[in-house]
């Protein structure tokens, strides 16, 4: 059914809003959902880093899947975190998903451990030969472990693996991968998780993005995506320059990705407190940035509203 | 009840071992906890790194500290490794843990998501302050966020916080660590988690170590322990470079903790395939380390033997 | 005299060719100089890292200096690398070249040693109150201690350093410091050091890049410089994959900068041997790897030539 | 003449004087080199990371080397840095430095580039191929590329390179250097630069030491060494642990290694200002942190006194 959509453009990674008893606020994330949706996002991207998949139980994590699919309900794709604890927990979470209506399943690359590249390679050919769904794989070096250029190759020859959110940055990487794998599979699927290079590298050959800061500003991502496919490039360079100080102002309101919660708030959400406990210092100085990102938002959208 | 017993010496930090199925091999770890205690270690620490505590699921980690707890029944202390999802799952493994009869328990430091030391901080006195059983820090940083000496000796307040396991290796570090919190808490528990550099971390001052190795040869690290306790520095070196070499092949054989888990089978168990899946190459790979590994394990046995 | 010349585009890192006895190869030197400047590069950046200025003694790289100015002749601009073993020779140094006619000097960041960035701010202000020519900065991370946003900053309100060359490939920083900066002093000069993303630096406000693969096909980088400040971004993005296909070969072919020796070599040179040795292993794998390259010159060369 | 010194025991690293017009202080060197004999080191090592070697010339590099020599006058070794820009500057320094009477040269590994271990193998091979005068590898992973285990164990064929300088402070690594080249050539030196772990360094079998600290409480480090070689441990960690103090207080007072030039003037030498500048915040720090030191150093002598 689900199958029928296809994943590109910007994908939002969907933080989870909480109840002031520490519980899955659902109404709130239903509401959120319909939101970004209606503001314009090309695809949901639920238990990914932005949405803090590593905090919350197995349990939370289905059923995180599951009210987002519900609500999302066809309208666009839902690119579904579903790494658990080892393969068969997470191949099991694959055919959850399947059945949730999640277009595909994004898995993170090993964290915790230094894996080799070889172990990453059979990691992820293990899950992409029994896995029912769709998969792109998830390299974000900052956190886990790296998907190397070479192990990226040998990936690329899985039929179920269909693309590859990378959260590096690295625009000579992304091009190298891109010309390695295109002229082979035309359709392979490049999202960059860098809010801070996403003109650049749609420009590279990026089919799009996954970016927090869409689901603070999705209309702001939401037209530099349009611009730069339209060749409107300095355009869309001005509202990158935008993005990425409100991405700036963001991480320095707390350690990521706390700040983001606060800034989706200033949208007219209530998104609760973080599961990572804050100190008072730290509170302080979220309070004190929070509203720089409020202001930076106000002017973002006043500019936007005045063209 | 088991408060009675104190934490120093060497602990084992526990492999699982799997069966067939890939499910825990109950029979085959109470095997194991009896050898072990027989073989001399003076604690067990299951739901470690080595424990693979990332590859099982949250269920199973209790599971594992309960055959742990039940088996070992207050011959020497458990140590237990509770971290889980967020504040909240963690604290309530502490209360079950506790009621296993677990003598403490050890928390890792965050991992995944790059945080603050002020992050790190108020992470582990939210769990101090509400936790119903002693805490040991437990610092890894090549895997997750390094606790820096500040906010040790922040946490060295918190009541609940009696110890810190470290695995950096690092032996200035550690004589800091000693000097700056021992003159104010003598009991202050410091155990190294680095095999190659035992001996001279218990010169530091050092309690004692949780060791990967100990859970291979337990009869050498006791007597490494032994001997340096009783001031025969040079033999427990000689004996410390061996476990140098077997520390080595141990590693060489594939990523780490899976060359454990071959090792240990060359003593007499069945620990069965990884979770962690192997390709071709690394199957072969291990099969050559190990059979190094047992020759290793081979002629330290029986140059002890000979003493 | 040469003050009236600005430095902006393409300037060449100069590698310097060396004779069958070791010696600087003056005469090829001095072709090249020409060649690179009838070929449409903007300016010369000699004693850089592509010009190996750390395997050449002070007196040698003065002598580059002097032949290099010599032969540019006012033609276009010299960025003299003048830093030397300490404040003082570098500033004999930034002397010695004004005289040679170079228009600025580049002093890169403190190396080998480990510096605060509060040495490095000590560090250039001294250099910039004395200094009797304009400085660019030079931050290169991966070789050498790197300048800070804070520390650029602070280096901003010296009116001796006129610009950055900023060699860690970092969009959003480049960003950063472009947008920080300008609206004080519109002229600071900001130069990106990495080949692999020089159109969307010149679309984020770069006014140009000091580029090793400008010293190989000056045609290119150019061509490229040329259609980005002319809006012509996709034609640019073609030119820029093809010089990152020359880039890699460049960088495969032996550690760095000695691939570049041999690719100048393919456009009708005599660079000799580097001082650097290299096994027969290296001697063997550069001479394939030159061949790749010396393909892909041609093809780029050939291409453009269609055009 | 000087080939009759054999290089073991604790090497004191030079730093060198200045006069206050930024000269090198030729009589405080005399001076020092007479005072650190006196007090009992086994050898002198100028133009070392202490010795600040980057920062003199090429000039004042040969003139230090003439100065120690010929004041030490064949009472203790002397371990010459020789290394400079090139293999052929490198030689001619060697040729040099044997005619001063240096009984060995150490040359530091390559630094500033990137380079790869057939890189270090081929420079290192070519040095000690042409060297008229013994090599000691010097391995600074901090500051310069690392010379790995593989790349060491080929050095090591080289007639010519008798020892290595290892500065990690990685007590495994070194046994297993101690352990793979002994047994084929047991009177390769290895020497140990890392303060903090003196005492086991020399347990696991390195022949000595070339500490910074033993610039300024030469009593100290050979205490250290005497009281380790008589197999008297525990209290050889007693002034390890004190060492250990003055190390750090010396590394917060600035940058390496100026905290140790204050530090030295301490004992009554005047060493004048470094060549890197210090801010007025950075001249502040120094001065508390040197009170610091003093008080340091006047109790781990009266303690000595005491005994």
């Amino acid at each position: 059914m689900s199958s029928a959509l296809s994943i590109s453009g910007i994908l939002t990674p969907l933080m989870v809003p909480l109840r002031a008893d520490g519980e899955i606020h659902e109404d709130e994330l239903r509401r959120y959902v319909d939101w970004l949706i209606e503001k314009g996002v090309h695809g949901l991207y639920p238990n990914g880093s932005t949405g803090e998949f590593t905090r919350f139980t197995a349990e939370e994590r289905h059923r995180i899947i599951k009210i987002v699919c519900e609500q999302t309900a066809g309208r666009v794709p839902v690119l579904a975190g579903a790494a658990e604890a080892n393969v068969r927990a997470t191949l099991e979470a694959c055919e959850t998903y399947k059945n949730y209506g999640a277009q595909a399943v994004a898995i993170v690359s090993p964290f915790y451990y230094k894996l080799s590249q070889e172990s990453i390679f059979a990691y992820y050919r293990e899950i992409a030969t029994n896995s029912p769904i769709d998969i792109t794989l998830y390299n974000i070096p900052l956190f886990a472990n790296p998907i190397e250029f070479e192990t990226l190759l040998r990936l690329a020859e899985c039929e179920k693996i269909i693309g590859i959110k990378d959260s590096s940055g690295d625009l000579a990487a992304m091009t190298r991968m891109i010309g390695a794998i295109h002229p082979q599979r035309p359709d392979f699927l490049f999202m960059t998780g860098w809010d801070a290079v996403l003109v650049p590298m749609l420009m590279a050959g990026c089919q799009g993005g996954v970016h927090a800061t869409s689901g603070i500003v999705p209309e702001i991502t939401r037209s530099i995506y349009d611009l730069t496919t339209q060749k409107k490039f300095n355009e869309a360079f001005v509202l990158q320059k935008q993005l990425l100080e409100l991405f700036d102002s963001v991480f320095d309101a707390a350690d990521f990705p706390e700040g983001i919660r606060s800034a989706i708030d200033q949208r007219g959400f209530h998104f609760g407190k973080g599961r990572q406990p804050l100190s008072e210092k730290q509170t302080a100085t979220l309070a004190i940035a929070t509203e720089k990102t409020r202001m930076l938002i106000e002017q973002m959208l006043s500019i936007r509203e005045a063209h």
